[in-house]
Protein backbone atom coordinates (compact mmCIF):
# COMPACT_ATOMS: atom_id res chain seq x y z
CA UNK A 1 0.00 0.00 0.00
CA UNK A 2 0.96 3.69 -0.83
CA UNK A 3 1.21 4.77 2.57
CA UNK A 4 1.98 8.83 3.43
CA UNK A 5 3.64 10.47 6.13
CA UNK A 6 4.19 14.63 6.63
CA UNK A 7 6.48 15.15 9.03
CA UNK A 8 9.55 12.79 9.39
CA UNK A 9 10.56 13.55 13.31
CA UNK A 10 10.94 10.67 15.73
CA UNK A 11 7.00 8.87 15.49
CA UNK A 12 7.06 9.99 11.44
CA UNK A 13 10.35 8.38 11.05
CA UNK A 14 9.76 5.23 12.90
CA UNK A 15 6.41 4.80 11.72
CA UNK A 16 7.67 4.97 8.09
CA UNK A 17 11.00 2.38 9.31
CA UNK A 18 7.79 -0.51 10.45
CA UNK A 19 5.61 0.25 7.70
CA UNK A 20 8.33 -0.68 4.81
CA UNK A 21 9.69 -3.19 6.82
CA UNK A 22 5.78 -4.51 5.68
CA UNK A 23 6.30 -3.87 2.49
CA UNK A 24 4.38 -0.59 2.73
CA UNK A 25 6.06 2.11 -0.53
CA UNK A 26 6.28 4.89 2.29
CA UNK A 27 6.12 8.27 1.01
CA UNK A 28 7.60 11.35 3.22
CA UNK A 29 6.75 14.97 3.22
CA UNK A 30 9.13 17.31 5.54
CA UNK A 31 9.24 21.41 5.69
CA UNK A 32 13.83 21.07 5.35
CA UNK A 33 15.07 18.92 2.59
CA UNK A 34 18.07 18.09 4.86
CA UNK A 35 15.25 15.95 6.91
CA UNK A 36 14.36 14.67 3.74
CA UNK A 37 17.80 13.26 2.50
CA UNK A 38 18.29 11.82 6.00
CA UNK A 39 14.86 9.86 5.85
CA UNK A 40 16.43 8.50 2.88
CA UNK A 41 19.19 7.74 3.91
CA UNK A 42 18.02 6.20 7.33
CA UNK A 43 15.48 3.92 5.15
CA UNK A 44 12.63 5.95 6.69
CA UNK A 45 10.62 6.25 3.18
CA UNK A 46 10.80 5.23 -0.34
CA UNK A 47 10.24 8.94 -1.57
CA UNK A 48 10.39 12.04 0.18
CA UNK A 49 10.07 15.44 -0.74
CA UNK A 50 9.27 18.90 1.12
CA UNK A 51 6.24 19.52 -1.52
CA UNK A 52 3.40 18.03 -0.39
CA UNK A 53 1.78 16.73 -4.02
CA UNK A 54 3.91 13.85 -3.12
CA UNK A 55 1.44 12.40 -0.83
CA UNK A 56 -1.31 12.79 -3.29
CA UNK A 57 -0.37 9.09 -4.56
CA UNK A 58 -1.28 7.76 -1.27
CA UNK A 59 -4.45 5.89 0.14
CA UNK A 60 -4.05 7.03 3.67
CA UNK A 61 -1.65 10.00 5.47
CA UNK A 62 -0.26 10.26 8.89
CA UNK A 63 -0.07 13.39 10.17
CA UNK A 64 2.96 13.38 12.03
CA UNK A 65 3.93 17.19 12.90
CA UNK A 66 4.39 18.93 16.26
CA UNK A 67 0.81 19.05 17.55
CA UNK A 68 1.04 22.69 17.23
CA UNK A 69 1.07 22.50 13.57
CA UNK A 70 -1.17 19.66 13.17
CA UNK A 71 -4.13 22.06 12.01
CA UNK A 72 -2.71 24.46 10.47
CA UNK A 73 -1.01 22.21 7.91
CA UNK A 74 -4.34 20.40 7.44
CA UNK A 75 -5.85 23.00 5.22
CA UNK A 76 -2.50 23.12 2.83
CA UNK A 77 -2.36 18.90 3.19
CA UNK A 78 -6.19 18.56 1.79
CA UNK A 79 -6.00 20.79 -1.51
CA UNK A 80 -3.29 17.88 -2.90
CA UNK A 81 -5.22 14.55 -1.82
CA UNK A 82 -7.87 12.97 -3.62
CA UNK A 83 -11.17 12.74 -1.26
CA UNK A 84 -11.04 9.25 -1.01
CA UNK A 85 -8.01 9.31 0.78
CA UNK A 86 -7.99 8.26 4.69
CA UNK A 87 -6.06 10.99 6.92
CA UNK A 88 -4.98 10.17 10.37
CA UNK A 89 -2.84 12.08 12.79
CA UNK A 90 -0.69 11.02 15.53
CA UNK A 91 -1.24 14.31 18.27
CA UNK A 92 -1.44 13.96 21.96
CA UNK A 93 -4.42 16.04 22.38
CA UNK A 94 -7.79 14.79 20.25
CA UNK A 95 -10.55 16.99 20.77
CA UNK A 96 -9.60 20.17 19.36
CA UNK A 97 -7.91 18.20 16.89
CA UNK A 98 -10.70 15.74 15.77
CA UNK A 99 -13.12 18.13 15.80
CA UNK A 100 -11.50 21.05 13.18
CA UNK A 101 -10.35 18.00 10.92
CA UNK A 102 -13.37 15.61 11.01
CA UNK A 103 -15.23 19.39 10.07
CA UNK A 104 -12.70 19.31 6.97
CA UNK A 105 -12.92 15.89 6.01
CA UNK A 106 -15.67 12.90 6.50
CA UNK A 107 -12.48 10.33 5.79
CA UNK A 108 -10.50 11.57 9.29
CA UNK A 109 -9.52 9.63 12.02
CA UNK A 110 -7.93 10.64 15.00
CA UNK A 111 -5.32 8.91 16.72
CA UNK A 112 -2.38 8.59 19.08
CA UNK A 113 0.55 6.16 19.69
CA UNK A 114 1.67 6.50 23.30
CA UNK A 115 5.19 5.96 22.61
CA UNK A 116 8.15 7.52 22.49
CA UNK A 117 12.17 8.40 23.76
CA UNK A 118 14.11 10.95 24.93
CA UNK A 119 15.58 11.92 21.96
CA UNK A 120 13.37 13.33 19.21
CA UNK A 121 13.80 14.25 15.77
CA UNK A 122 14.63 12.01 12.60
CA UNK A 123 18.11 10.66 14.24
CA UNK A 124 16.20 9.22 16.93
CA UNK A 125 13.82 7.11 14.58
CA UNK A 126 13.49 3.54 15.50
CA UNK A 127 11.94 0.43 14.20
CA UNK A 128 9.54 -1.37 16.39
CA UNK A 129 9.19 1.97 18.24
CA UNK A 130 5.34 1.03 19.07
CA UNK A 131 5.06 -2.62 19.97
CA UNK A 132 3.26 -3.52 22.56
CA UNK A 133 2.45 -0.01 23.27
CA UNK A 134 -1.14 1.50 23.11
CA UNK A 135 -2.27 3.54 20.40
CA UNK A 136 -5.24 5.05 20.86
CA UNK A 137 -7.63 5.92 17.36
CA UNK A 138 -10.97 8.05 18.39
CA UNK A 139 -13.30 7.70 15.54
CA UNK A 140 -16.52 9.19 15.82
CA UNK A 141 -19.98 7.80 15.30
CA UNK A 142 -19.98 9.08 11.41
CA UNK A 143 -16.93 8.41 10.53
CA UNK A 144 -16.96 6.27 7.66
CA UNK A 145 -15.96 2.30 8.53
CA UNK A 146 -13.68 1.63 5.94
CA UNK A 147 -11.51 4.38 7.04
CA UNK A 148 -11.17 3.16 10.68
CA UNK A 149 -10.33 -0.47 9.24
CA UNK A 150 -7.76 0.38 7.35
CA UNK A 151 -6.14 2.57 9.69
CA UNK A 152 -6.87 -0.48 12.61
CA UNK A 153 -5.39 -2.88 10.14
CA UNK A 154 -1.99 -0.52 9.18
CA UNK A 155 -1.50 -0.03 13.44
CA UNK A 156 -2.20 -3.83 14.22
CA UNK A 157 1.18 -4.13 11.87
CA UNK A 158 2.94 -2.02 14.03
CA UNK A 159 2.54 -4.34 16.80
CA UNK A 160 0.60 -1.81 18.53
CA UNK A 161 -2.20 -2.60 21.71
CA UNK A 162 -5.18 -0.63 19.93
CA UNK A 163 -7.46 1.57 22.10
CA UNK A 164 -10.64 3.00 21.03
CA UNK A 165 -12.01 5.97 22.63
CA UNK A 166 -14.09 8.95 22.31
CA UNK A 167 -11.86 11.90 22.21
CA UNK A 168 -12.87 13.73 25.38
CA UNK A 169 -11.86 10.29 27.17
CA UNK A 170 -8.82 10.21 25.89
CA UNK A 171 -8.34 13.61 26.79
CA UNK A 172 -9.36 13.31 29.90
CA UNK A 173 -7.42 10.13 30.68
CA UNK A 174 -4.01 11.47 29.05
CA UNK A 175 -4.61 14.76 31.16
CA UNK A 176 -4.32 12.70 34.41
CA UNK A 177 -1.43 10.26 33.41
CA UNK A 178 0.59 12.33 30.87
CA UNK A 179 -0.51 16.53 31.23
CA UNK A 180 -0.33 16.75 35.30
CA UNK A 181 2.70 15.27 35.99
CA UNK A 182 4.41 17.81 33.89
CA UNK A 183 2.81 20.19 35.84
CA UNK A 184 3.35 18.62 39.46
CA UNK A 185 7.24 18.11 38.63
CA UNK A 186 7.57 21.68 37.66
CA UNK A 187 6.29 23.29 39.98
CA UNK A 188 8.92 21.06 42.30
CA UNK A 189 11.88 22.57 39.74
CA UNK A 190 10.11 26.13 40.63
CA UNK A 191 9.82 25.53 44.51
CA UNK A 192 13.01 24.31 44.81
CA UNK A 193 15.02 27.58 43.06
CA UNK A 194 13.05 29.72 45.56
CA UNK A 195 15.30 28.18 48.71
CA UNK A 196 16.65 31.70 49.26
CA UNK A 197 19.52 30.26 51.46
CA UNK A 198 22.55 29.65 48.53
CA UNK A 199 24.40 27.09 50.97
CA UNK A 200 21.01 25.52 51.77
CA UNK A 201 20.22 25.36 47.53
CA UNK A 202 23.73 24.17 46.79
CA UNK A 203 23.48 21.55 49.57
CA UNK A 204 20.54 20.31 48.10
CA UNK A 205 21.83 20.33 44.07
CA UNK A 206 24.72 18.02 45.71
CA UNK A 207 22.34 15.73 48.04
CA UNK A 208 20.03 15.44 44.82
CA UNK A 209 19.49 11.58 43.81
CA UNK A 210 17.10 9.28 41.78
CA UNK A 211 13.73 10.58 43.86
CA UNK A 212 14.18 13.97 42.78
CA UNK A 213 15.45 13.17 39.78
CA UNK A 214 12.54 10.89 38.40
CA UNK A 215 10.01 13.05 39.85
CA UNK A 216 11.64 16.42 38.18
CA UNK A 217 12.41 14.27 34.77
CA UNK A 218 8.92 15.70 32.88
CA UNK A 219 8.64 19.14 34.65
CA UNK A 220 12.60 19.88 33.53
CA UNK A 221 11.74 18.45 29.70
CA UNK A 222 10.40 20.26 26.38
CA UNK A 223 9.08 23.93 27.26
CA UNK A 224 7.65 23.75 24.06
CA UNK A 225 5.72 20.42 24.12
CA UNK A 226 4.52 21.17 27.64
CA UNK A 227 3.16 24.27 26.27
CA UNK A 228 1.39 22.58 23.39
CA UNK A 229 0.01 20.05 25.98
CA UNK A 230 -1.92 22.66 28.30
CA UNK A 231 -2.77 25.01 25.24
CA UNK A 232 -4.63 22.17 23.48
CA UNK A 233 -6.40 19.91 26.54
CA UNK A 234 -6.67 23.12 28.79
CA UNK A 235 -9.56 22.55 30.56
CA UNK A 236 -8.84 19.27 31.39
CA UNK A 237 -5.67 19.88 32.91
CA UNK A 238 -7.10 22.70 34.99
CA UNK A 239 -9.99 20.44 36.19
CA UNK A 240 -6.92 17.60 36.88
CA UNK A 241 -4.59 20.50 38.48
CA UNK A 242 -8.06 21.27 40.74
CA UNK A 243 -8.22 17.94 42.04
CA UNK A 244 -4.45 17.91 42.52
CA UNK A 245 -4.49 21.08 44.77
CA UNK A 246 -7.21 19.42 46.77
CA UNK A 247 -5.19 16.14 47.35
CA UNK A 248 -2.31 18.02 48.17
CA UNK A 249 -3.86 20.51 50.82
CA UNK A 250 -5.06 17.32 52.25
CA UNK A 251 -2.05 16.30 52.88
CA UNK A 252 -0.33 19.58 54.09
CA UNK A 253 -3.51 19.48 56.55
CA UNK A 254 -3.04 15.85 57.77
CA UNK A 255 0.89 16.95 58.19
CA UNK A 256 -0.16 19.75 60.08
CA UNK A 257 -2.37 17.75 62.38
CA UNK A 258 0.36 15.41 62.60
CA UNK A 259 -1.77 12.96 61.59
CA UNK A 260 0.36 10.14 60.71
CA UNK A 261 -1.99 6.99 60.88
CA UNK A 262 -3.84 8.47 58.16
CA UNK A 263 -0.80 9.85 56.44
CA UNK A 264 0.59 6.14 56.15
CA UNK A 265 -3.14 5.00 55.37
CA UNK A 266 -3.07 7.23 52.14
CA UNK A 267 0.99 6.55 51.16
CA UNK A 268 -0.43 2.67 51.66
CA UNK A 269 -3.43 3.18 49.41
CA UNK A 270 -1.23 4.82 46.95
CA UNK A 271 1.40 2.10 47.00
CA UNK A 272 -1.68 -0.18 45.93
CA UNK A 273 -3.03 2.37 43.64
CA UNK A 274 0.05 2.99 41.74
CA UNK A 275 0.40 -1.27 40.84
CA UNK A 276 -3.01 -0.66 38.32
CA UNK A 277 -0.73 2.03 36.37
CA UNK A 278 0.27 -0.33 33.75
CA UNK A 279 3.63 0.90 31.70
CA UNK B 1 39.71 -1.05 63.45
CA UNK B 2 36.70 -2.88 65.88
CA UNK B 3 33.43 -1.43 64.73
CA UNK B 4 30.02 -1.79 65.67
CA UNK B 5 26.87 -1.67 63.62
CA UNK B 6 23.50 -1.63 65.13
CA UNK B 7 20.82 -2.57 62.54
CA UNK B 8 21.67 -4.95 60.47
CA UNK B 9 19.57 -3.57 57.12
CA UNK B 10 20.60 -2.48 53.88
CA UNK B 11 22.47 0.52 55.06
CA UNK B 12 24.13 -2.13 58.28
CA UNK B 13 25.16 -4.60 55.93
CA UNK B 14 26.59 -3.00 53.04
CA UNK B 15 28.71 -0.96 55.70
CA UNK B 16 29.79 -4.32 57.21
CA UNK B 17 30.58 -5.81 54.00
CA UNK B 18 32.92 -2.80 52.85
CA UNK B 19 34.50 -2.12 56.32
CA UNK B 20 35.49 -5.81 56.18
CA UNK B 21 37.10 -5.39 52.73
CA UNK B 22 39.16 -2.68 54.09
CA UNK B 23 40.43 -5.29 57.20
CA UNK B 24 38.01 -3.53 60.17
CA UNK B 25 36.56 -6.28 62.21
CA UNK B 26 32.99 -5.83 61.92
CA UNK B 27 30.48 -6.52 65.29
CA UNK B 28 26.66 -6.51 64.35
CA UNK B 29 23.84 -6.29 65.76
CA UNK B 30 20.23 -7.19 65.56
CA UNK B 31 17.39 -7.28 66.69
CA UNK B 32 16.52 -11.15 65.25
CA UNK B 33 18.61 -13.96 65.41
CA UNK B 34 17.77 -14.90 61.73
CA UNK B 35 19.15 -11.77 60.46
CA UNK B 36 22.34 -12.57 62.31
CA UNK B 37 22.67 -15.64 60.91
CA UNK B 38 22.58 -14.08 57.25
CA UNK B 39 24.53 -10.97 57.87
CA UNK B 40 27.58 -13.43 59.20
CA UNK B 41 26.53 -15.97 56.17
CA UNK B 42 26.87 -12.89 53.66
CA UNK B 43 30.13 -11.53 55.19
CA UNK B 44 28.72 -8.31 56.31
CA UNK B 45 30.01 -9.05 59.60
CA UNK B 46 33.14 -11.03 61.86
CA UNK B 47 31.06 -11.65 64.72
CA UNK B 48 26.60 -10.98 65.26
CA UNK B 49 24.47 -11.23 68.40
CA UNK B 50 21.02 -9.89 69.00
CA UNK B 51 22.69 -8.74 72.57
CA UNK B 52 23.76 -5.24 72.44
CA UNK B 53 26.70 -6.36 74.73
CA UNK B 54 29.05 -7.60 71.66
CA UNK B 55 29.44 -3.63 70.82
CA UNK B 56 31.21 -2.65 73.59
CA UNK B 57 33.94 -4.11 72.40
CA UNK B 58 34.12 -1.15 69.32
CA UNK B 59 35.80 1.51 68.88
CA UNK B 60 32.68 3.72 67.21
CA UNK B 61 29.42 2.09 66.35
CA UNK B 62 27.06 3.24 63.22
CA UNK B 63 23.48 2.69 64.73
CA UNK B 64 21.64 1.99 61.30
CA UNK B 65 18.01 1.22 62.25
CA UNK B 66 14.94 2.80 61.00
CA UNK B 67 14.67 6.58 61.07
CA UNK B 68 11.93 5.82 63.74
CA UNK B 69 13.96 3.49 66.19
CA UNK B 70 16.91 5.82 66.92
CA UNK B 71 16.38 8.17 69.21
CA UNK B 72 14.57 5.00 71.42
CA UNK B 73 17.52 2.23 70.91
CA UNK B 74 20.49 5.17 72.31
CA UNK B 75 19.55 5.01 75.59
CA UNK B 76 19.94 1.03 75.54
CA UNK B 77 23.00 1.14 73.43
CA UNK B 78 25.08 3.84 75.59
CA UNK B 79 24.10 1.42 78.85
CA UNK B 80 26.95 -0.98 77.26
CA UNK B 81 29.46 1.45 76.05
CA UNK B 82 32.21 3.22 77.64
CA UNK B 83 32.66 6.69 77.63
CA UNK B 84 35.14 7.30 74.69
CA UNK B 85 33.36 5.31 72.29
CA UNK B 86 32.85 6.75 69.19
CA UNK B 87 28.74 7.10 68.02
CA UNK B 88 26.96 8.04 64.78
CA UNK B 89 23.76 7.79 63.16
CA UNK B 90 22.98 7.33 59.33
CA UNK B 91 19.06 8.58 59.73
CA UNK B 92 17.74 10.55 57.04
CA UNK B 93 16.61 13.61 59.01
CA UNK B 94 19.62 15.24 61.41
CA UNK B 95 18.17 18.02 63.52
CA UNK B 96 15.88 16.23 65.86
CA UNK B 97 18.49 12.96 66.22
CA UNK B 98 21.45 15.28 66.98
CA UNK B 99 19.62 17.22 69.73
CA UNK B 100 18.65 14.09 71.50
CA UNK B 101 22.03 12.07 71.26
CA UNK B 102 24.48 15.36 71.85
CA UNK B 103 22.63 15.88 75.04
CA UNK B 104 23.32 11.93 76.14
CA UNK B 105 26.71 11.73 74.67
CA UNK B 106 29.39 14.26 73.96
CA UNK B 107 31.50 11.73 71.76
CA UNK B 108 28.03 11.35 69.45
CA UNK B 109 28.09 12.88 65.74
CA UNK B 110 25.33 12.49 63.33
CA UNK B 111 25.78 11.44 59.64
CA UNK B 112 23.69 10.45 56.60
CA UNK B 113 25.00 8.34 53.37
CA UNK B 114 22.98 9.65 50.22
CA UNK B 115 22.31 6.22 49.31
CA UNK B 116 20.05 3.55 48.52
CA UNK B 117 18.64 1.03 46.72
CA UNK B 118 14.80 0.05 46.01
CA UNK B 119 15.21 -3.33 47.64
CA UNK B 120 15.73 -3.22 51.20
CA UNK B 121 16.77 -5.57 54.05
CA UNK B 122 20.18 -7.20 54.65
CA UNK B 123 19.17 -9.34 51.32
CA UNK B 124 19.79 -6.56 49.40
CA UNK B 125 23.37 -5.44 51.04
CA UNK B 126 26.35 -5.03 48.58
CA UNK B 127 29.68 -3.93 48.44
CA UNK B 128 30.39 -0.05 47.23
CA UNK B 129 26.93 0.92 48.13
CA UNK B 130 28.14 4.46 49.09
CA UNK B 131 30.94 4.62 46.53
CA UNK B 132 30.82 8.35 45.04
CA UNK B 133 27.00 9.05 47.14
CA UNK B 134 27.04 12.13 49.13
CA UNK B 135 27.75 11.35 53.29
CA UNK B 136 26.70 13.86 54.97
CA UNK B 137 28.53 14.36 58.86
CA UNK B 138 26.56 17.19 61.13
CA UNK B 139 29.14 17.73 63.56
CA UNK B 140 28.67 20.22 66.28
CA UNK B 141 30.78 23.48 67.61
CA UNK B 142 31.44 21.23 70.64
CA UNK B 143 31.58 17.51 69.32
CA UNK B 144 35.13 16.78 69.65
CA UNK B 145 37.68 16.64 66.94
CA UNK B 146 38.98 13.26 67.29
CA UNK B 147 35.38 11.52 67.41
CA UNK B 148 34.47 13.91 63.90
CA UNK B 149 38.13 12.65 62.13
CA UNK B 150 37.40 9.00 63.32
CA UNK B 151 34.20 9.04 61.56
CA UNK B 152 35.68 11.32 58.38
CA UNK B 153 38.14 8.61 57.71
CA UNK B 154 36.29 5.51 58.13
CA UNK B 155 33.87 7.07 55.22
CA UNK B 156 36.71 8.09 52.99
CA UNK B 157 37.48 4.50 52.70
CA UNK B 158 34.02 3.97 51.46
CA UNK B 159 34.51 5.92 49.26
CA UNK B 160 32.04 8.17 49.83
CA UNK B 161 32.15 12.01 48.94
CA UNK B 162 31.67 14.04 52.25
CA UNK B 163 29.81 16.87 53.11
CA UNK B 164 29.76 18.60 55.70
CA UNK B 165 27.17 21.21 57.35
CA UNK B 166 24.60 21.95 60.05
CA UNK B 167 21.91 19.73 61.05
CA UNK B 168 19.33 22.55 60.01
CA UNK B 169 21.01 22.95 56.91
CA UNK B 170 20.83 19.42 56.04
CA UNK B 171 17.34 19.05 56.54
CA UNK B 172 16.24 22.10 54.95
CA UNK B 173 18.36 20.64 51.75
CA UNK B 174 16.66 17.07 51.68
CA UNK B 175 13.24 18.29 52.67
CA UNK B 176 12.98 19.96 49.20
CA UNK B 177 14.82 16.95 47.17
CA UNK B 178 13.95 14.46 49.17
CA UNK B 179 10.71 14.49 51.58
CA UNK B 180 8.74 17.25 49.42
CA UNK B 181 9.09 15.06 46.48
CA UNK B 182 7.45 11.99 47.89
CA UNK B 183 4.35 14.32 49.09
CA UNK B 184 4.11 16.23 45.28
CA UNK B 185 4.19 12.34 44.06
CA UNK B 186 1.66 11.28 46.50
CA UNK B 187 -0.89 13.75 45.78
CA UNK B 188 -0.42 12.44 42.01
CA UNK B 189 -1.55 9.35 42.36
CA UNK B 190 -4.24 10.43 44.99
CA UNK B 191 -5.43 13.26 42.16
CA UNK B 192 -5.90 10.29 40.30
CA UNK B 193 -7.63 8.48 41.71
CA UNK B 194 -10.25 10.74 41.88
CA UNK B 195 -11.66 10.33 38.54
CA UNK B 196 -15.07 9.33 38.92
CA UNK B 197 -15.57 7.78 35.50
CA UNK B 198 -14.45 4.08 35.90
CA UNK B 199 -13.95 4.01 31.86
CA UNK B 200 -11.92 7.10 32.09
CA UNK B 201 -9.54 5.65 34.93
CA UNK B 202 -8.87 2.43 33.28
CA UNK B 203 -8.32 3.89 30.44
CA UNK B 204 -5.61 6.24 32.34
CA UNK B 205 -4.32 3.22 33.95
CA UNK B 206 -3.67 1.46 30.28
CA UNK B 207 -2.14 4.67 28.98
CA UNK B 208 0.28 5.18 32.00
CA UNK B 209 4.08 4.85 30.74
CA UNK B 210 7.27 6.06 31.85
CA UNK B 211 6.47 10.13 32.47
CA UNK B 212 3.71 9.03 35.04
CA UNK B 213 5.75 6.20 36.14
CA UNK B 214 8.75 8.28 36.95
CA UNK B 215 6.81 11.14 38.82
CA UNK B 216 4.66 8.63 40.91
CA UNK B 217 7.59 6.59 42.07
CA UNK B 218 8.31 7.89 45.09
CA UNK B 219 4.83 8.46 46.18
CA UNK B 220 3.90 5.09 46.36
CA UNK B 221 7.25 3.49 47.93
CA UNK B 222 7.26 2.59 51.46
CA UNK B 223 4.25 4.27 53.20
CA UNK B 224 6.25 3.57 56.65
CA UNK B 225 9.49 5.37 55.89
CA UNK B 226 7.52 8.24 53.95
CA UNK B 227 5.79 8.83 57.28
CA UNK B 228 8.94 8.66 59.25
CA UNK B 229 10.42 11.87 57.09
CA UNK B 230 7.09 13.70 57.60
CA UNK B 231 7.49 13.36 61.31
CA UNK B 232 10.83 14.05 62.06
CA UNK B 233 11.46 16.91 59.70
CA UNK B 234 7.84 17.82 59.55
CA UNK B 235 8.65 21.93 59.96
CA UNK B 236 10.94 22.14 57.16
CA UNK B 237 8.73 19.73 54.92
CA UNK B 238 5.77 22.15 56.02
CA UNK B 239 7.96 25.32 54.63
CA UNK B 240 8.60 23.47 51.80
CA UNK B 241 4.77 22.14 51.06
CA UNK B 242 4.28 25.96 51.33
CA UNK B 243 6.83 27.33 48.78
CA UNK B 244 5.58 24.78 46.55
CA UNK B 245 1.66 24.81 46.63
CA UNK B 246 2.48 28.80 45.84
CA UNK B 247 4.39 28.13 42.86
CA UNK B 248 1.49 25.51 41.73
CA UNK B 249 -1.06 28.24 42.22
CA UNK B 250 0.99 30.38 39.77
CA UNK B 251 1.00 27.77 36.88
CA UNK B 252 -2.97 27.14 37.45
CA UNK B 253 -3.25 31.05 36.86
CA UNK B 254 -0.86 30.91 34.04
CA UNK B 255 -2.83 28.38 32.65
CA UNK B 256 -6.22 29.93 33.06
CA UNK B 257 -4.98 33.47 31.61
CA UNK B 258 -3.60 31.09 28.65
CA UNK B 259 -0.30 33.17 29.37
CA UNK B 260 1.89 30.57 27.23
CA UNK B 261 4.63 32.71 26.94
CA UNK B 262 5.29 32.93 30.95
CA UNK B 263 4.54 28.98 31.28
CA UNK B 264 7.10 28.40 28.44
CA UNK B 265 9.76 30.90 29.96
CA UNK B 266 8.79 29.10 33.34
CA UNK B 267 9.44 25.39 31.58
CA UNK B 268 12.54 26.97 30.18
CA UNK B 269 13.87 28.22 32.94
CA UNK B 270 12.95 25.22 35.00
CA UNK B 271 15.05 22.91 32.20
CA UNK B 272 17.90 24.64 33.12
CA UNK B 273 17.42 24.98 37.03
CA UNK B 274 17.10 20.92 36.80
CA UNK B 275 20.57 20.43 35.39
CA UNK B 276 22.28 21.94 38.03
CA UNK B 277 20.88 18.80 40.33
CA UNK B 278 23.45 16.06 39.97
CA UNK B 279 23.14 12.87 40.78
Amino acid sequence: MNIGILGLGLIGGSLGLDLRSHGHHVLGVSRRESTCTLAHAKGCVDEASVDMKLLSAAEVVFICTPLGLIIPTFAQLIAHLPENTVVTDVGSVKTPIVKELSSYRHNFLGGHPMAGKTDSGIEAATLHLFANKPYVLTPLADTPTAATSLVDKIVRELGAIIYYCSPEDHDRAVSWISHLPVMVSAALIAACMNEPDANVLQLAQKFASSGFRDTSRVGGGNAELGVMMARYNRSCLLHSLQQYRHNLDELIHLIELEDWTAIEQQLQSNHLARLQFTD
